[in-house]
């Protein structure tokens, strides 16, 4: 997973995108960058870096972003070795001279034998992201200075899930795949749009939200003022598949996605949990801070109190030290710690949003059960995860899926829970207004575009499997 | 204020304090620094840097701090400029060779005019804080090798708060000033005995809590097995003055400090301030990360459900990027987002621990307003805090503490608020179970030392006023 | 100017790398780089970065460039803003997934026509300097898995000075254009064959020299042993033009270079130079470094003392420190500072190989006379440097040469010298055994190639004029 | 050994300093430090760091050293781990709050008595070195405000080497103790004063010469213009015994030190050297760089041509990059290469200034010997080093030294020199004006002072031996 923004026709836009980054961090900490169009000197400026937005830049880094129009991206951390190459804004020079800055939030899925095809024809990759496929086809495309008929083109050929900002000398173009997979939301403020991942960056900023990029749409913004237009390049039979996980996890609480208002969604899905399976118990304790909003409707549901009794040490970051050789089970507490005096003899209801492999629930649990919990019933808000995601989330290979492996009963037995309750599909779906308007793949196995056939472990990726 | 921790006896001793001070990070992030000591070599590593601990401490530097015993320390950062000489702990050779370490979390109420005494006799100050006081008169007064009298010597000199970590040569001293301003435990795990600002810290290291270090007491833990041994050097009849604001803001809530679980301390807090002033709201919620606690309590009292409506990005560092000049009250939103459909139209009881200068409160009861809520009732879970503390509480200086410059009905009108309501001090009292062995100074300006003639800024500070 | 090599089937290849750029830092200091094979895992590794080699690589490094093969680069600091993008080995994936690294000294004549038919072809730059139009021209020629094909259907089509080492999946390609600008030999110890842009290199790891790679030569070293072999791509009429200010300047003493031993090579310069124009002095004095090997020729051939009596400060690095306001012609005495008795009440002959812009001499000789010089004497081991050079030496423009905008008297009466001597060009071409065999274009206009119609600044940066 | 600066009385006193440091680069690589005086504020700024000057100061750092008086420091790297704590000018703060920062060169023969007495009295050493001890003197020294007297004090207290200079508040006191080991000399510019270790130094500041501080004088300098007066502190019997080894090694050709040029002195060594034992050879060959000047004077005397054919790479730095296994005796080639045209069937007189361990001759010589040279005859300008130096030169302990192990003819053997000639004592004392005035305790054992009783290996070090 990725964020991107852009930002036209405001004093630093670089500065504004970099604060709106600041709000996507959530969708990436790997590494972030920027891109800016300086009007005055016709050279668009980059500056990327391995690490959080504020690690990044500094204030002379932000000052030589100098311009009226910016592009960003924050990049999720995915297994391997990170490369400051694949950090985004690509920033590339094509025919005509043309500066083309691209961000990338999404996965393509016939990305492997469009790389191939490239390279046959004698195009040099310089990253090992699906992204640059992108630029590679738009160059190819460009005739004359139609970038929009190029980037057409480009998206013509690609399949999968893409939200791209793209930058060419000073013009934005916001697009979404026809199946709209991830969000995309315009805003505005002043004479300045915003696009952004996640409304949460507008917030910041204080722009004003105006509605997303819809699936199969491209939105042009010139430099200057008032120069917008909107044109659909896919087929109208094409249907709409948001990604649901968004809603579940991955989107921030204070953000509108999908229509949707994720805090509000995210109770729904607790209490239609606790109303699927109540659980005998006098507390909801989330798993902090993905299980919070989910109990809080659990919480509201079954009238039992909500207790924040696991301390999340927001202190820790990705350090390296190794812990010594006689703290076990070391990576459980450094992150939790749980208040004594809440678990010693209690029943308790926990609550996540999901179980992924399952490891470190089980850790945690038991450190439940050693500080005297009388029983552990455990919820999760949605239903269990079964199948990789080749559009963008980073879900581990399906042998590593516990719920691939076991039944609900075996997992619950495994955990050491008293009791196990997923969220039903169907719960999931009426948690949300357009039921038939996501992709549940995940979930269900039924993926909404062909997928390559051999599952690899990192779609995104696309050398190192 | 500081963390401080101690650990004798085990493999790797400045790893698991790594791993302690980690625990204790929320009790400074200026700097941090841990001292080892070497038995094989008879030496005393030292290191310390600016920053969090993750950032000071590499893989390299714990391999250097070799050594079966420790000290850490983070300090907290105060006004002015930050000076790595200030870092502890300090390190240095005394008398007969002996290498001193000495970790401090407290303020001396006496430590101008002993500086001034002690550079008169010539001696040569490193540092600008007052901890270094105690370095000098403990080298004055050792006499042979009798180190614990060369610090009972010291501790008869110095006035103030001070809990104590000093290692001299492998052996350990903890120690709480006579009225135990400030929290310091013991642990123990294995073989090996450890001392720490919190219990926190002991839970991550898998540690027992044994008892705390009392006030006036000093433990000796010697570098081999079983070697441990209790002494008390102050008067008698000298009250027990612990620091309440330790319980309402300061410490862990995952923590047992002064007898009291301070979870269970805060949420007491809450309902008390509720029963003295219920509100009449639609929900509760929290000021995170500071009113969450007691936001537990106030909506169990009230029945009112809880919300976690105010979203706190936590990637948020020590930036210094400036917000452009068109982004106004940038300070409210890049920390904190309020959900939106939780506030418009909703009477909100908000709640936070306490009230110090009042701006950061009135800028987002503002937002909240702007976003449209019916109407904003207010409620701390603690008095009115007036008066400076001379013991290591960093409040601002009294003409920026708003309660010394308004009454409750002003701040109310100043901040934008439908009902205002602090906990009193009585309700304050009776959330714990010894209430008069307290200092309640900063709520009533009742000392219980002698305090400096003028009220400077920074008491810990000694050169800079 | 660059300085290249390259290495096959040894231990740590990237060591040996390593060793050979230090050699070669003369030829560059701007930035420097490695890529080497890792023959197990089939991956190229790279590292590069700005600064010196010593600077650029850590241990870590080195081990991470895993391999028995390995080429590295050393990049001249050029006017205009430093880049990384721009560090080479170049390394990029072309079709058939081969990793193609390359190394390149020299310039090319005909940039700027092939990077816009390339673009305008749908090609994606992603450096601004003319050593990346190989990649493309080789990634495209490549048909099957024909490397040496492809460069040399890429070669055809370049124009100027190139001196190649490139490494395609562990097979190694030396190849040096057909004019033979710039030196680039061969060596071998043990089975490993090496490349260099100069025997000095060879040297340092104690390899034997073998022979430079002839003009219009390619030579193919496979991973394995004894796999080696040799083609010409040239036509057979070129001439060879080889640049005979690296003789006079560029090259270290201690090489041997277009079959030319560079020490003796700049003695007899020296010595040609003095029986052309004796000088009526005490002694003779080389501007250090770069006047040394002259001077001693000069000093014997006229029978004059030699004195090293200005001393050069080799602690003086790439400061951007600033001097104070009142600290004139700083520049002048931070590098080097006369010997006071050495000059005071002296006639002198102070020899240097070259004068450029003049501005640096000029304030010497003043200095010298400032301190009681009776006479400076000034002599020259080459010709005035009258035109730009095409082939990769980084002249200032001709309006900033001074022997393009002054005669020998003027430059005399302008520097204020009482005598003034430049080498003739016969006199220089017979201090060499092939006198025909050099491109002396700086001093005669005379270019062996087309050249670009407006001479512009940086021939090498194709994007910046 | 180190190097020193002082200056009063001028526009960023601070930039002139670190061009002074600059200057004496070559007699300290470990460490740099200045500390300036601010006479707006009061308050002494400190900038110390491990490494050269351009690598420890920034613009920011100089920015930041305000005021019009400073002093400086570069130490000498000394074997051990080097210590960011022991880099000078020390800064502290004694009695009635003086800012005392101090610069010394030079080593105390009682220091580990000292320190044990100042320990046992209290007193906190911050450093492992022996200059601290000055401070410690100083600071219970001082009554009132009389600095003077005070530092005259410790002077009487203390044995051995120092050249100091002592900032106090803006004042300076330059020092060089009775017996004048080593340099300390006085330059003039505009109003303002300078004093620095050597001459050279001057002249890169544009700043006149006017004479050596004298053994046993002390000259106070105040930040006001005109304010300068001298005093002498020691007995008038001292005789003065400055440190020869200065004049053979240490000092800068360029500087003028005890009253000699030294280049000249250089020279005539090597003169007398050659007319002691002539050399049947057919070329003067320095050992670069410290055998340069008396090679110029061998030569001279000889008859010989000098040749300048061992080329030093100055791009060398202070690496730590490791050899791969196969390449032999790394370190001989790495800094020094050989011209092999210039070996090859010829016979060889090498030069350098000394000879103290043997091992980097004995490798170069057989590289000599291995690239064809016919004879090798060493000629040394110096007698043989045979006895440790208690007053800041760093030699290795006797039994590393090569000459207190063997005799001339069985170093000759040793190294396989065809010939080998030390200049005798007599030869060396004659080549300087007054012999009677120099330490050669390193050649002949005879300490003009007390020294410590069992030698220990870095006597400037007292707590490592």
């Amino acid at each position: 997973m990725c964020g991107i923004i852009g930002i036209t026709d405001t004093e630093e836009a670089a500065r504004l995108a970099y604060f709106g980054l600041y709000a996507l961090q959530h969708r990436g900490q790997e590494s972030s960058g920027i891109v800016s169009w300086d009007e005055h000197s016709g050279i668009a400026h980059q500056h990327t870096g391995m690490g959080l937005v504020p690690e990044v830049f500094s204030e002379d880094d932000l000052r030589h972003l100098a311009g009226r129009t910016a592009i960003g991206h924050v990049r999720y951390s995915t297994a391997g070795k990170p490369l400051i190459r694949n950090a985004q804004p690509l920033l590339v020079r094509i025919k005509g001279g043309v500066q083309l800055a691209l961000a990338h939030n999404g996965n393509l899925t016939n990305a492997r034998e469009l790389r191939r095809m490239l390279e046959d024809e004698g195009c040099i990759f310089q990253t090992t992201s699906d992204s640059e496929i992108f630029v590679h086809l738009i160059a190819k495309a460009l005739q004359g200075s139609d970038i929009a008929q190029a980037i057409i083109s480009a998206c013509s050929r690609v399949e999968g899930a893409y939200s791209l900002i793209i930058m060419a000398d000073g013009t934005l173009f916001a697009v979404r795949d026809p199946h709209g997979f991830h969000p995309l939301s315009i805003g505005k403020t002043g004479h300045s749009l915003l696009f952004a991942s996640e409304s949460c960056a507008f917030d910041l900023l204080e722009a004003d939200y105006v509605r997303e990029v819809r699936p199969g749409e491209m939105i042009i913004a010139g430099p200057g003022r008032h120069d917008c237009r909107s044109m659909f390049f896919a087929p109208a039979n094409v249907p709409v598949r948001q990604c649901i996980f968004e809603l579940v996890y991955f989107a921030r609480p204070d953000s509108c996605i999908f229509g949707e208002d994720v805090y509000q969604c995210r109770k729904l899905m607790g209490k239609i949990m606790m109303r699927e399976a109540m659980a005998d118990a006098e507390c909801v304790i989330p798993f902090p801070d993905s299980g919070v909003y989910a109990s809080l409707g659990a919480a509201q549901e079954s009238g039992l109190p909500y207790e924040h009794a696991l301390i999340r040490n927001h202190y820790v970051g990705r350090t390296f030290i190794q812990p010594s050789q006689n703290m076990r089970q070391y990576s459980v507490r450094v992150k939790i710690n749980p208040v004594r005096s809440m678990i010693r003899g209690k029943s308790l209801c926990v609550v996540d949003d999901s179980i992924v492999r399952g490891t470190t629930i089980r850790t945690r649990v038991a450190k439940l059960r050693e500080m005297g919990a009388k029983a552990v019933h455990f919820r999760v808000s949605s239903p269990p995860v079964k199948h990789p995601c080749f559009y963008g989330i980073d879900f581990p290979s399906p042998a590593e899926l516990i719920a691939t492996q076991m039944n609900e009963q075996q997992i619950a037995d495994m955990l050491g829970l008293d009791s196990l309750h997923y969220l039903s599909l169907d719960g999931l779906l009426s948690s949300v207004s357009e039921p038939d308007h996501y992709c549940t793949a995940c979930f269900t196995g039924e993926y909404p575009t062909r997928v390559p056939a051999s599952s690899c472990r990192h779609p995104g990726n696309i050398l190192q499997d």
